[in-house]
């Protein structure tokens, strides 16, 4: 049995109808599963985690794809989140009995379809990227959708499939492979924004920290606190205790301690148990100790004898 | 689908051919696993770790009793763990769809089997156990089997199934409902075993630690260390994470580290989260937020459709 994951983002986050009529595209397939989803009115954006069988996901995708295509238009779409398209951008991540490789193939086949049939420009990200000053999504995405117009007709941005005009409403799309992708918050214990400031400049990658994060401060007006935001983009390179210790250490220099942290959406199980040994400082352990695990392993195994 | 663990204990440790003709009696049936097995020539003593189907589980748990009880000749047993039966001990343990009630039926209907066809005394034990005196393990075996042909005449100790005397080869098996147990140990950075001693004295129920702790010293020659060995009953109730501090503050009272730590055999989700949960202070968090179990959950519903 293989399974791969797939969170491909909406630029809808205000009518709920719109957004049930892409999601029930993937609801009516048999063989992959809506684990969760939300909607952002203020960055006027869904997002859809889905698992499953790898074929079924690039089908159901594929027709997720069209249906916001027939029912967002771009020319008349405004919310913070940047975007470039009805459907902004879809990963493809390995899960169970799947590589990277094959993902990197799978995201290559979906874009291939939504640039023959859709006619929508599709550029290759990440792992898929064609080139590395393609590798990274915002580079992709900056211009925005009123932007590409003018954008892809520079050779450097020529897509990789589909055509070389812009959809006139549909906007392009980033489709590619990618590792686990975790959101984690770190609420700090004063209103101080400068400290979430100083902070997120001091873990993440673009300004002298660890490789595989991305941060921000945010203020959290409700609860009088702030909070250092960050997309972990690869947990087994730069793994959560790391990063929480040395935010943690980093407040203590200013007096502040660490009140709690968020999690948002789901996460690996791999991840946690990182965590786990870490603190417990447990020696021999993986996930394979892990009941529920093995028994993930079996169910999945006897399922592919069907 | 309703998914039970249980990890079954043979008096036999040193004759693997014996080990494996019990184990293959579990093999030989579809609808259960075998996740590990270990044998022990000191403790003269086997463990086999099966999860899956209840109800194949029952069956497969009375094949291996009577397989043990075949092979397995007590008169002529030695080794250091205390015993009473070829077959010493048989817990069932809720892992997915099952509740503790059904496990407690289940330990019943296992028992009365094994004493109606096989003719050994079973002891209810645990959360199946027909009076307190018989819940913990330990008071059941007491005396071992040399010692079970007195204390079975004592009404206090009537076995719940199967005949008042002792299996003259076989001797007499606990059968129960209980929690998940976790064996963890905590290796300390001394050679000083009163050290561990006194620390094991301190976090184990019986001397006033916690509730689901069970502790000993052990010394450990070859690592010039010492170790607080555990049996972590109730992981829920006792976490791992807070007998662990407790261990490591004490500890830092004589001046000596926690150096390592080590999980024996399997451990479920849970305990591993409320792991990672402590430590990195995650609000709002729980198994269901971890993919791999999630997709378990699926597969078990899409498989109790067949």
């Amino acid at each position: 049995m293989k399974i791969v994951e797939s969170v491909p983002n909406f630029s809808e986050g205000r009518r709920e109808e719109v957004v049930r009529e892409i999601i029930a595209e993937a609801e009516k397939r048999k063989g992959i599963w809506v684990l969760d989803w939300s909607m952002d009115p203020d960055h006027n954006r869904s997002v859809v985690t889905l698992i499953g069988d790898p074929d079924v996901m690039v089908d159901a995708l594929f027709d997720m794809t069209k249906k916001a295509m027939e029912l967002i238009d771009l020319r008349y779409h405004k919310g913070e989140h940047p975007r470039m398209g009805a459907t902004d951008v879809i990963p493809f991540v390995p899960v169970l009995g799947v590589t990277m490789e094959e993902c990197v193939e799978l995201s290559k086949r979906l874009g291939k379809r939504i640039g023959e049939e859709l006619k929508i420009p599709v550029y290759l990200y990440e792992r898929s990227a064609t080139a590395p000053h393609r590798e990274n999504l915002a580079d992709i995405r900056k211009g925005e959708f009123e932007g590409f117009f003018e954008k892809i007709k520079d050779p450097m941005w020529k897509p990789d499939f589909g055509p070389d005009e812009v959809h006139p409403t549909a906007g392009v799309v980033a489709v590619g492979a990618r590792e686990y992708l975790i959101a984690f918050n770190v609420n700090l214990g004063t209103n101080r924004l400068e400290v979430a400031e100083k902070i997120a400049k001091a873990v993440r990658h673009i300004s002298g920290g660890y490789r595989y994060v991305k941060a921000i401060a945010v203020e959290l007006k409700d609860k009088g606190m702030v909070q250092v935001s960050m997309n972990m983009t690869n947990y087994k390179k730069s793994p959560l205790f790391r990063v929480l210790e040395t935010i943690r250490r980093e407040a203590q220099r200013y007096g502040v301690p660490v009140v709690s942290t968020e999690i948002i959406g789901m996460v690996p199980l791999q991840a946690m148990i990182d965590v786990a040994q870490f603190y417990l400082q447990l020696d021999d352990f993986g996930v394979d100790r892990v009941i529920e695990n093995r028994l993930l392993q079996i169910l999945a195994k006897e399922g592919a004898k069907d």
